[in-house]
């Protein structure tokens, strides 16, 4: 049942733009280029520029990382790229490499990638990230995090000047006294002005269309923390929600990313982070 | 399936020791006291000088704790204690609480706890612990890092200038990739030289009966980290463990104890941390 909904989750995310952070991303659509050519063109650029033959890629979720996917799939239907093995960071994208015949294996026997491409709900000037919306952040990060190369790619409404109040941060957290849990995390300094709200759902996404808790591919909760203001310090946000006792993982993804791939109305830009 | 497992584990560690701690723990035995007569010594000491009415009141899951949790019905009983409230660490404390009419809460509604009380698996000479042999290493942190007090109460055989070799330190792991997380965890510069073993079992604890991975009452594997010579910084090695992603928590409780009481074959002993 978990399976079926994350499949129908990312079915949803990749073909008909429901979500919050599709809904903005729509403001593109006037200027040109529709939403779909943007983000086909931010994710052929990264495939093109950054995978090469005999490497080990990361291949991320959501309807940007889709085109990513699906260039990987062309290249070595080509021939132009070879020896290739990917790690998929979900069912859907699995699904979605398993038909395009891409070479696929895990973190279990290839801890070590060479690069990983994955789109964001939110990047800041320090090309921090808010990752998590479909809640599969936790696998995400496992993969991405163990990358040499970060190349993330997003429409330009996706940029921020402070995380937060642009898209919740989502905090994956275990069930049993996941109420408490909350209250901790929400209580932390690093938190302040956060209002927690658990997700609800069908799946684990923050469509929201259901009155039971979602559930991760995990197993686990996932609590949305939303803003009002821009976050002070992800960094140590970062550290200390992950510290908390009841907390698995958390959607904000620092100084991981090493180029961000920007799709905006007047063509593509490359943002790296500061040296 | 997971609670009768647990049940199971909990009634063994309670009444017929066959874990490694107890099999250590019976050398007490020749010494005159027999190893029940010291465990029920130190649990009743610790409920007659640290619970007061009115509290709320942690109960630690064990063969140790299990006399804590008696002597606390007995004292209700005898209206000695008044107006308190407890909080499980265990389905098989909970059973045994019921069963003497304790009253008990969860940590959603009883945020902060005046006192806890339970066991420990090795203790060092600053009062860090390893805990967690018996697989409820979440829910005991959950529980003892909001209280105000922790009261650790041990057999003598529990005490180690080092914590690693005598006892390994258990880390609850998420299930997806855990190879991979097990190598993560074994990886890090504060777990050398330690030797990561996924731990089998038709229970979570550290009995390994069986051919298939043990499952926390969480759904979460166990990787035990076995070690040949003391672990150099415990704290730090906590720090470090709980941020690997795919880490939900691990069984190092370090600077949470207030006091720890010692059954010897002299007596009762009481060690506070350092000033």
């Amino acid at each position: 049942m978990r399976i079926l909904s994350l499949a129908f989750l990312s079915a949803v995310t990749a073909f008909a733009p429901l979500t919050r952070t599709s809904f903005r991303s729509t403001i593109s659509l006037e200027m040109g280029k529709s939403q779909d050519e943007l983000k086909k063109e931010v994710g052929y650029k990264a495939v093109d520029d950054y995978v090469k033959s005999g490497m080990v890629v990361g291949l991320g979720t959501g309807s940007t990382a889709y085109f990513a996917v699906e260039r990987v799939g062309q290249l070595l239907k080509s021939g132009e790229l070879k020896d290739i093995v990917c790690i998929p960071t979900s069912v859907r994208t699995k699904e979605q490499a398993e038909s395009l015949d891409i070479p696929l294996v895990t973190l279990d026997t290839h801890s070590n990638l060479d690069v990983s491409i994955d789109g964001a709900d939110e990047v800041d000037p320090d090309l921090n990230l808010v990752k998590g919306g479909g809640g599969a952040l936790l696998r995400e990060k496992m993969v991405e995090i163990m990358s040499e190369k970060f190349i993330v790619i997003v429409d330009e409404s996706k940029l921020t000047d402070g995380l937060g109040p642009g898209f919740p941060v989502p905090v994956e957290i275990t069930p049993f006294c996941h109420e408490h849990t909350m209250r901790q995390v929400a209580g932390l300094a690093s938190c302040e002005g956060c209002k927690p709200v658990l997700r609800m759902g069908s799946s684990s996404s923050n469509v929201n269309d259901g009155d039971e808790i979602a559930v991760t591919d995990n197993g686990n909760y996932i609590v949305d923390l939303h803003f009002d203001t821009p976050i002070k310090d992800a960094r140590k946000m970062a550290e200390d929600v992950k510290n908390v006792c009841g907390v698995v993982d958390h959607g904000l993804f620092c100084d991981m990313s090493t180029v961000v791939i920007i799709a905006g109305s007047d063509g593509v830009s490359v943002k790296k982070p500061k040296a």
